[in-house]
């Protein structure tokens, strides 16, 4: 049984099909996320389904692979059996688990921060945060100038890993490039993108060099960078900050969080029935073989486990997911047991803007548009299906040409947000009107 | 100022940018929606960006047209105003007004059943639908044989009109061969699809002997067409049925109603207002230049006005559109209004399963592939941009050759409905899993 279809768990129970063996795979959505792209889904580019697989289609061959949809609950150790709920609630046995949790968005104890900051995970995630964007110039563009247009057309990203940094360059070439000429009252380009982090340096994984330059290539595309800077309170109008320079506040109604991740609740769960300890992310601390301490026929994989030098990236659980599965095969044909599990970094890339990357690549380290074109052919090479890497390849290629992005819905159940902040929209609509009709 | 971004408010706006008038256009969502389609989003074959494109991109070079994000409450004749809801209330005068609002689904009476029977108007309710539609199949998958399983495999479509018989072919394609093999419990080709019709025939608006075809290849593609037998009662367990031979019930869990529409409440309000009458269906009875009788500054098209004659479909709307845009600029520059407005009926063409369509084009009679070629064609020339006629043909020519589809997409929102009723599967898990892990 395996739980959660994300890198990890996709990894094993691809592996594990290829044997002897019944799988079972529980998830609580119907597909896998392709997560490094979720934020060109995020930012209008890519449509949720050319990154999202579902999971019967990727197992509709393997006859021995079973897809449940379903949220996990619990695990019983002892009795060996997982508890989900579905339309009804369920009790599914396993003989051997493997738990693939992931994480989830770590407020630092600060939850309240989450409505007004949401962070990015899931498809559902992505797609909140690309109607708040949008709809921030929508209200921009009724709001008198001078008053609430500026926080409408602020927007702030806490936390600049790899992740932050993408989304605030692909914001900055959202306002200035796609949106341009799109309204008529604001000009979409004068949008302020701020990227917020409280470590000194943009891409903390990276080495020294790259980040100045991604910091730099950051400004040049108009993205505002203030690092050494903490959110000291986020709420519906805007952010707190506290930096070397004091006490600032920035106006914002669209407020993303890209600053910190913590295990799945499964790893707190496991770590309370098992004895095992957590980190202070809340990640499992595991055996060298991925198995939980004391309990041999239960495995955990990806961003919800502590490995000292792992980071929680997807290649991490690509390697631990087929690692486990190779753990399991040899234990089931009676050979020895592997080694202990041990991370190959491949090197890591991160993208700004349209046609410009930044890659670490075993010690090899490169900017640009060579950096891009190695960032793309990765990204494509691990898109799951040739139906998705072809329709992936045709929006990039025409978002290259035209600088057009066409995921750009706000649907009605989205139009009306409690949650934005009311606007003085009235009485510059009617005075705007007037001169209109 | 014109209110509704479908068909026939597109059409008019298009029109009017042309000439030196300042164009406001109102609309709840920031998209036209190619309505034709919607059923080919709720069976996973086009994604809803696909056919929906944003309002500002039809507009972009049109800097005499705005576009306003709001929802239309009211309409002040008197003093020439809407009043809209966007993040605050709006009041927006106008000197010139068309009203596009559409319609909405009719119920007859009973706006009870709409819970369990939605209808398919916007791009929402069709990911409504899409979600209702793979959950069942999920959720019978985990169900035990004979109970529950069978009414989460029967599909009820309520009325045979044109949506109607589009949706149950693909309905039927979708589960005989698109997700043939991705079930291990049950074999989605079990499906029942019950196409549903209180009138004698599928099709009432095509002749004689085009709707017998139809009904024949509905049959052969697997659609139970059951006519001349009205829903006499709809709750979430099922629908009650009253025909020639007396009351039966289907036990299903997935109802769509497709069996008719009213005017919007926006009719209703100008005939309050004006007192000009509707008809049985909610529409305005309008003057022959389209304008609302006493005030010929305000005209009202599409689906919302009911002329004798003038089916409800979208080259109506189009037509009625242009014809409006015409009078205003006419009346603009001096000239004499052009003659009352004429419908002129270019065919008729829907669609059954793959590369089968029934065409009815100023009598000349067609069914089959070569229909299906014409109705292709049309629908790609009505695609509002390049860009997504494009991916639409690639898609369909994706789906022709390999089955599959890719827009099934279940979020964890949608997982737990909990207006579906609960179902025996834990047990029947529990049992199953057994076998499995």
């Amino acid at each position: 049984m395996i739980v959660g279809g994300g890198f990890g768990g996709l990894k094993a129970a691809r592996k594990l099909a290829r044997h002897d063996v019944s799988v079972t795979l529980v998830d609580r959505v119907n597909h896998h996320l392709f997560q490094p792209l979720l934020y060109q889904v995020s930012t209008g580019i890519l449509a949720g389904s050319q990154i999202a697989p579902a999971l019967r289609d990727v197992f509709v061959g393997a006859r021995n692979v079973r897809v449940i949809l379903a949220e996990v609950r619990g695990i019983d150790l002892q009795r060996r059996t997982v508890s989900a709920t579905a339309a009804s609630e369920l009790t599914l046995p396993y003989d051997t688990l493997i738990v693939a949790a992931g994480a989830r968005d770590s407020y630092f104890g600060h939850d309240e921060w989450e409505r007004d900051a949401p962070g990015m995970k899931s498809l559902d995630d992505a797609y909140r945060i690309r109607t708040r964007i949008l709809n921030a110039f929508e209200q921009a563009e009724t709001s008198e100038a001078g008053g609430e247009r500026d926080a409408y057309l602020t927007f702030v990203i806490v936390g600049a890993g790899p992740t932050g940094v993408e989304l605030a360059g692909q914001l900055a070439y959202l306002s200035r490039h796609t949106l341009k000429n799109h309204y008529r009252a604001i000009r979409s380009e004068d949008a302020r993108i701020v990227l917020l982090d409280a470590e000194p340096n943009v891409l903390p994984s990276f080495p020294e060099r790259l980040r100045a330059k991604t910091a730099a290539q950051l400004r040049r595309v108009g993205v505002e960078v203030l690092v050494g800077t903490r959110a000291t309170s986020i709420d519906e109008h805007g952010i707190d900050l506290g930096g070397p320079d004091g006490a600032t506040r920035i106006a914002s109604h669209t407020v993303v969080w890209a600053a910190g991740v913590r295990g799945s609740a499964l790893a707190e769960q496991l770590a309370g029935a098992s004895g095992v300890s957590l980190d202070k992310l809340g990640r499992l601390e595991v055996a060298g073989d991925l198995s939980l301490r004391g309990h041999p026929e239960v495995f955990a994989i990806g961003d919800m486990i502590a490995i000292d030098g792992v980071p929680g990236v997807a290649q991490a659980a690509l390697q631990e997911g087929a690692y486990v599965a190779a753990v399991i095969a040899r234990r089931l044909a009676g050979r020895a047991a592997p080694p202990p599990f041990r991370y190959r970094d491949k090197g890591n890339l991160a993208i700004v803007g349209r046609s410009w990357a930044v890659a670490d690549i075993r010690g090899l380290q490169l900017t640009g548009f060579l950096a891009w074109l190695i960032w793309a052919g990765v990204h494509i090479a691990f898109l799951v299906d040739w139906q998705k890497r072809l329709e992936v390849i045709r929006r990039w290629f025409w978002e290259f040409l035209t600088q057009a992005r066409h995921e750009r819905l706000i649907s009605a159940v989205s139009l009306l947000p409690d949650d934005l902040a009311r606007s003085e929209l009235e009485s510059a609509q009617r005075r705007r009107s007037r001169g209109h009709s």
